[in-house]
């Protein structure tokens, strides 16, 4: 028998989840719609089937070790998904405790940025490293911090929101309710608001003049700067400053060996790598220049999501390994 | 026979020293001069003849664990001392493995502000906490962070110096060669720089306005605050905004339970707690709000750097202990 974890993505429209082993082969991947169930219980009952159905396909084997969600307002320490505003069903949801009764095996939930540190540690590029940080850079920025060895969760499981650190106290809105956030600067989102702020700003002719802020995507930016856009790559010189800068401050904390980058923005190579790594050098105190890594994770693909979910139960177990042994 | 911990604070002129139990008593305590060896051989020496008083006192009966040295530049993962400022003795000192040859028990050495945080966590206020930090108010600002019930040393064994998180990148200049580093601010040299600040830029009479920067210090600050002197106050008022400002992006980092503010600027209490406090919240990411304290340590007294040394002997005893059950 092969032993195997289950990693499930909630997403507010998709579910995506997939059957992975120990060195992070997806076996089997399948999803269901999130949105199409009024009720939590219907939902996790068209979960189970579709998971049974890849669990007892012809010719598998496995031996279900556990089960690993990622989720936004996911909490580690509670195992509950909590007052998600992506999702339909609202309030407390005990999600783990659920899973554990269905599967009877252990179950673990968290959210994505903290799922995709994991990831790296379990599967990806941050193998064998103890002191790193994961920043996704997705619709927002999330971010997972690992020292010692382990994820720090923090005292109320909500650690690592470095897309919440500010960087200018009049500066854009954001939907926490605050002003400046990392995150409405350096995301896929932030990089569209700087380029229309540039837009704005100068009178450069682009080509993304034609393109209206609902349709532009990061994708479009970053083809426009190989392309020689000016606005598109001034555009990215302005992210990665932004970002370097703050990472700077970052470093301080927790001193990690390396910083990886993950998501649609870190596809977009050296117009966002360069300049990160050249301000946050230029910012950093000097006994940390030179020390610290900014490097492209090494998860940097579809089932990416599916993968740090799953990878939560490996580190579980081995965890749990460590204080037994 | 009584278990004891040997705690060594290195400073600049003087080098304290201290017998400490598991519940924090100091049961015997010397000093000698830091500053009076040309060699490092021949300080070393005095230390250890000096201990050895205090082991082989008359009517002791000690079992010794173990040394734990706080000193600047103190390199944990090393045991060394690398290139100290304030030391006569250059280059790199391997001083923890000259202890344990001297000694034969273990010998850890970590800089001062991590020391107090692993002190608060063993003998003080973050007894049974897992996740806090300790801010440490002297000369500059040292800090240390505890995640998971460990002290985050980091890849390089730097991790903690948020006294050189940035402020103001023009603002004032700090002796790490960056400039406008929280610790130009928010320190016992930070705050004679502010009222002096205040007293450039204001008409109100104070007391302060006698005394030359040479001889400002915390006290004098505090006092003419306590007696209603408006300069006074307001250099706490804007010493605890950048404080609290600053610590709302530390928050979102590790997600402690509580921050303890440790050295002279924090027995002004209210006066650099209350505004502390009042930024913090009102700079922090909305879910954080309400859930962090920010207290005074409960190591306030003459012993605390001591103190904080030989806890880092009882936290490995423990550790190991943790590892091995």
């Amino acid at each position: 028998m092969k032993e195997v974890t289950v990693g499930v993505d909630i997403g507010g429209t998709n579910t995506k989840f997939g059957i992975v082993d120990r060195e992070g082969n997806v076996l089997f991947q399948d999803s269901i719609s999130t949105q199409g169930f009024e009720e939590f219980s219907d939902y996790l009952k068209g979960l189970s089937e579709a998971l049974r159905k890849g669990l007892h396909a012809p010719g598998a084997n496995y031996k279900l070790l556990g089960i690993g969600v990622g989720a936004a307002n996911g909490n580690y320490y509670k195992g509950t998904i909590e007052h998600a505003t992506n999702l339909k069903w609202k309030g407390i949801i005990p999600l783990a405790e659920m899973l554990r009764e269905e599967f009877n095996v252990p179950a673990l939930v968290t959210n994505d940025a903290n799922a995709a540190a994991v990831g790296e540690m379990v599967y990806g590029a941050a193998k064998g490293l103890k002191d790193f940080i994961v920043i996704t850079l997705g619709t927002g920025l999330g971010s997972g911090l690992v020292a010692n060895g382990q994820l720090i969760n923090g005292k109320h499981g909500i650690a690592g929101e470095l897309g919440h650190t500010t960087v200018n106290y009049a500066g854009r809105y954001c939907n926490c309710g605050k002003r400046g956030c990392l995150e409405t600067y350096v995301s896929a989102t932030g990089i569209k608001r700087s380029v229309y702020k540039l837009l704005a700003d100068h009178l450069e002719p682009s080509e993304l003049r034609g393109i209206s802020f609902d349709n532009l995507n990061t994708k479009m930016i970053t083809d426009a700067a190989r392309r020689g856009d000016l606005v598109a790559q001034e555009a990215f010189e302005y992210t990665g400053r932004i970002l370097g800068t703050k990472l700077a401050e970052t470093v301080v904390h927790t001193d990690p060996e390396t910083i990886f980058l993950f998501g649609g923005l870190s596809l977009a190579g050296d117009l966002i790598f360069k300049p990160t790594i050249k301000h946050m050098e230029a910012n950093l105190m000097p006994v940390f220049r030179g020390k610290v890594k900014v490097l492209p994770s090494g998860l940097q693909n579809q089932a990416a999501p599916i993968l740090g979910a799953s990878s939560l139960v490996w580190n579980y177990l081995e965890e749990k390994g460590k204080v037994l042994a």
